[in-house]
């Protein structure tokens, strides 16, 4: 097994070569955008596509702040001794061959592996046919660091194809070589990658996140709270899509919530019942509460009480992140209980959903699969564990 | 979610129902009995399939041990704070809706649905087809059990069914219920599982197990270890199937740990260099070293040293279980950072690759895969966890 020392070397050396070779990157990238702008993108995939010296300076910091973390592999998760003697350990150790597949997101080609060579794994990362020049600029850069830190070269691998058939490859006939993937995208790509692996999937599903106002909620802070989870930023998957508030507690709180949403640039979306207290929203269809806007819209439904809340998010969440706001911990605790979602808030923001925030230094994504990892996966949860046993000649009576 | 003390209670009166209905299990157990008998399976498959009185107290003194358990839910597994005041928790909670598909063993029924129980797991057993009606008795103990604590029957459910096809159904067509499926049993239900499973499964391959001499090794301790690995109980998957042994120790080793073996009733089936010590001993095959015996057979092999033991090792094994006999610790060390299998123990047998003696109480078997578990899975195996945060009307800049 390779040392943390080398892993970090190789960072600290992929994080300096991204600098030096910016203007090869954006070359690259500017290959890339010309045929992005050619095939019509949308504005927004542009952006995303977009590299400039700020965006790889970025990529270079990430590298670093990675090498910085703890080293995730040969920890001593648990340890005890057996009346015979014997005495166990649970150690980490790397998953394997990780296969990630992304859209069109240079960044994630050096996040991403950032975080499998931390973590000792091999990586196969395909990201989104858009983004391959920029991508592969990028991977040369991490090839570079593995090498000047004397590991294995193919310890981050890309696959060297824009074909889709490569992605059904991976997915199924690379089975036996293959430990698991990891998709990070919309929907359209989820979806591909259920149905076709073969591979176990760490998965990571769409955001339908909500922020539910008890009666016991700070006026103030509902409204804070409502309008950063929605608004800081509109297309990220811990974005909040709905909000719920008490009836008991509507009239004090909805107008000023909803008007502060609306100062801020959202579409309020709401029950017959919200209009009333809002008169500006408009009416919301039944699809509304499965909706993942990832846009300034934000639906809008008044419940009984927490039961009802808790309900609601159980029919149409997505198991993501949920937050309640209320200063009454029992409530709170309730809410902890029995809604079933990665990650639960009280009284705090529902985009404190990422790895980065949370202090995993960086993230692959939120897995809101129910095995292995959920909520962020960062290097720790690209881990597995082995045993070590060690006796004195025992033997199974 | 269910609180402990109500799923103890539904262990112990399902334990007290195995007992008080044991002349109905043994009723239906000889009606499994009969068919099985008409159809001609095979004198090791009758015995797995019998049930007596003594049999049937293991059951239920299982089901209390389990009972006996620490709850594996709500566990904190982790907490810290972050700079802007945010406490983050893991928090253990059940998996979800487990699968067990599992051969004629009418035990695996109360152990697997004990465990389940007692993780808050929803579990749907199938058992194979010869066992069904004793599986039926059995479960029937199990939902009395939930009832009389007062948990939804329906948390254990069985298939109730014999067709194939309900498993193709339980491992696709029901992927939006079923969170996990932990397949038990023989290679080719396990391929079965793997080629047609579309829900997340926690796997459990063969074991081919290797015991192995190193130049370090006790004499005395190498035989009795060889011979509690390999003979103990030869049809268990963390039965020894492969010897290997330090070239510069064969000639010290050899000739007395293979006697105490042939002594034990055990067939060798040696490379060239083991029929030299041991002129008793079968030619090996290439075959011979990667199968899986189940049986008094052993395959026997002369390597270099560690580095060709650990070659052989990840050639050959299964990622199961594997052993080096040795007082040297710093050679241990190198064989437990170069073997990637679930379990290494230094100086005891491999037989104890089991739950019950790794102290879990109970277990549904021994996961070779890399994602989630890995080595035997008990109850703390079958959870997943959530992240509850508290905050103070936090929001993200």
């Amino acid at each position: 097994m390779s040392s943390g020392d080398a892993r970090n070397s190789a960072l600290h050396a992929a994080s300096a070569e991204l600098r030096s070779r910016h203007a090869e990157i954006l070359d690259a990238n500017a290959i890339d955008m010309r045929e992005a702008g050619e095939r019509g993108l949308s504005a927004a995939m542009l952006d995303r596509l977009m590299l400039d010296e700020s965006r790889i300076e970025a990529m270079a910091a990430g590298l670093e702040a990675i090498a910085g973390l703890p080293d995730p592999l040969g920890r001593v998760m648990a340890e005890w001794q057996r009346p015979n003697g014997l005495n166990i350990q649970r150690v980490a150790v790397p998953l394997g061959v990780i296969g990630i597949i992304y859209e069109s997101r240079p960044n994630v080609t050096a996040d991403a592996a950032g975080l499998c060579v931390k973590s000792g794994n091999a990586v196969i990362l395909r990201g989104g046919s858009e983004s391959f020049h920029s991508s592969r600029a990028i991977h040369a850069c991490l090839v570079s660091g593995l090498e000047k830190a004397g590991l294995p070269a193919d310890c981050v691998q890309m696959v060297p194809t824009t074909d889709r058939a490569a992605v059904g490859y991976l997915l199924s006939s690379m089975a036996h070589w293959v430990d698991v993937v990891v998709p990070r995208g919309g929907k359209n790509l989820i979806r591909r990658v259920q149905e076709e692996a073969r591979v176990p999937v760490i998965g990571h599903l769409e955001g339908i996140c909500h922020v539910y106002l008890h009666e016991a909620a700070d006026a103030a802070m509902a409204a804070e709270i409502a309008v950063n989870a929605k608004m800081r930023r509109t297309g990220i998957c811990g974005a909040a899509e709905t909000l719920l508030v008490d009836r008991g507690a509507a009239a004090r709180l909805l107008p000023g919530v909803l008007t502060a949403l609306r100062n801020a640039g959202c579409e309020i979306r709401g029950d017959s019942d919200v209009v009333e207290f809002f008169p500006e929203a408009k009416q919301a269809s039944e699809d509304d509460w499965g909706t993942e806007y990832l846009d300034a819209i934000l639906s809008v439904r008044v419940v009984d009480d927490i039961d009802a809340a808790i309900q609601h998010i159980s029919e149409y969440g997505s198991g993501h992140t949920e937050c309640i706001v209320t200063n009454d911990d029992g409530a709170a605790g309730k809410f902890f209980r029995n809604v079933d979602s990665a990650i639960l808030l009280q009284n705090a923001s529902t985009q404190f959903a990422d790895g980065g925030e949370f202090g995993m230094g960086a993230e692959i994504g939120i897995a809101t699969g129910r095995i292995h990892a959920r909520g962020p996966v960062g290097a720790e949860q690209l881990t597995s564990y082995k045993y070590v046993v060690r006796g004195s000649g025992q033997t199974r009576p």
